[in-house]
């Protein structure tokens, strides 16, 4: 398959996402005792129901999918094609396994979500809670130590590079916060470069704004604002 | 199993943790070429000494895994119940693995405790070097980049989050250093929020104190101390 | 074997080596549908010309693999060992997948560099694009969260900890960037510490020169500069 072939028709995607359904199951198969103990704990057929749950989920975000695909192409200048990154970008597959296990949860499926989650979490490093909104398209660049929280939301054409934090303020009275909107929101065309920290339920970034590197937040910007680290903190000396 | 039954009775988790053992130990043994290079170098009966040795340990720390476990439950408001972080909670695991290389180290096993740091880290993003201490509970949360060198000390009810080293002030000596004590000691109740850096193996955290995200230390501070970033040396404009 | 017995020959190097090369080709095979896709796209048929390509790079990085090996244990006092290094250091495992990934690139194999790149960097968090041109030695400590962009070029006897970023300044023209040299030239014998970020194609960072934990860096530092985080930035308040 060339890249232009590609580009013309997304029809072969289907195909693949029903490869990557295999894949998926495949993967979940293998760890026999975890399956084993969702069918005594849950009584989930494993082989049945889950399996037709995740074909019509996957057959309801493959729509979405097919958007950040593209989005990741045009936002990226290190890809080569759109299959490089639909087999090999982390955080492209990140995402894949955040908006079916958002499905998932979104039909109080308990634990697979948060599994499949940690699942990408463990392959990727990138950290997205099945509850948290993430509009669409999306586009996360090498990923590793993003942290998404439960109740953060995000808006469509947001941008995230590796280690940015969308956090919650202070965790000191921890399981009572349970519900409670701990994460921030981030608008429409939002580009959060790396290792930036973003934390509160109450923080709100405006559309159209751009989060620079280690820039740590924890209160509201308005609309199309520029966030910048100032650089006079750092000493230069002769050794 | 419903997660009262968990808070109920912890009786469970022995049989868990043999599973665990289980689990381990396929893994490791998958890996055969490393296996096999430990039994010829090392003269380990993997299937007899090991096995028993690791079975000891096992039962050794299960009881500070039992309380790790609830102060998990008790610290994330995301979690829903306690077997979510048993089976999901990369943090959870690492610390897992941690006490179990931990006491493998203590008893001079050679390059297997380091093994599985490394698996941990590799499945995680968490690196805990064996010969680190860390106290009873701990809270590791998301985890990813989590960097806690070979002569660091933590104290109890210590919270992590992601991407916070515990590392070496500077290794311009190298190898010379080796046994010298060359990472901080974190006290009793401390805090510490993403991608801060303590570095230094005179640096002394003390009790109850808080650590704020993006923070770099490289000298100790008392109890009960709050150390926030200022977000004076950050620059908002208008796009 | 002994660790003396490795510091007087690394002549054992060479079979381990080959040992190497079963395991990646062992680990690339089992992914049957990546390979399917491979073997129908471009014709590459795995088990004779891949196979040999593959033999051909190895005893070509061989000697800068041997080089590196010695590098990670003369800069890390927690290796007691060259054996522990080359079976556990997930740095070393990324610089080696790039090594190998890299004379793929060169030979303008398409899709698998990246994909043994990913690999590289699912196992380790370590996220080393093929066409970087990276000198020897070089030692990557600990690892998880450094990403080295595209057209990154490092001398030799650079040292670099876990988190750093060497990335592009600016993304905002997206695609049409491709083939731009966007990533920074670091001159021989400098070490990066953990989390900074240093960005652009035009950034050039002097030999000699040490940059300092969470720095983040977007211009030029002639040689022999110490950068380092100006610690006025933090508040200290009492609890």
């Amino acid at each position: 398959m060339t890249n232009s072939k590609w580009k013309i028709s997304f029809s072969e995607l289907d195909s693949i996402l029903k490869k990557l359904q295999v894949l998926l199951l495949d993967e979940i198969s293998n760890n026999k005792k975890i399956i084993d103990e969702l069918k005594t704990t849950y009584n989930i057929d494993f082989n049945d129901n889950l399996v037709q749950k995740i074909t019509n989920i996957i057959k309801k975000t493959v729509e979405d999918i097919k958007k950040d695909l593209n989005f990741f192409y045009e936002s990226d200048p290190a890809a080569s094609s759109i299959e490089e990154i639909y087999w090999s970008y982390p955080g492209f597959f990140a995402l894949l396994i955040y908006r079916i296990s958002h499905e998932l949860a979104n039909q109080k499926i308990k634990i697979i979500p948060r599994y499949l989650s940690e699942y990408a979490h463990s392959k990727t490093g990138i950290d997205i809670n099945p509850n948290a909104i993430i509009g669409c398209p999306c586009f996360i660049d090498h990923g590793t130590g993003i942290v998404i929280g439960e109740t953060a939301i995000l808006g469509n054409n947001v941008k995230i590079y590796q280690g940015v934090t969308l956090g919650a303020k202070s965790l000191s009275r921890g399981n009572l916060l349970k519900g409670v909107k701990r994460h921030p929101t981030i608008g429409n065309n939002v580009t959060i470069y790396a290792n930036a920290t973003i934390l509160g339920g109450d923080t709100i970034i405006g559309d159209n704004s751009t989060i620079g590197a280690n820039v740590f937040l924890t209160s509201s910007v308005s609309n199309n604002s520029l966030i910048v680290h100032n650089e006079n903190n750092i000493d230069l000396t002769k050794k």
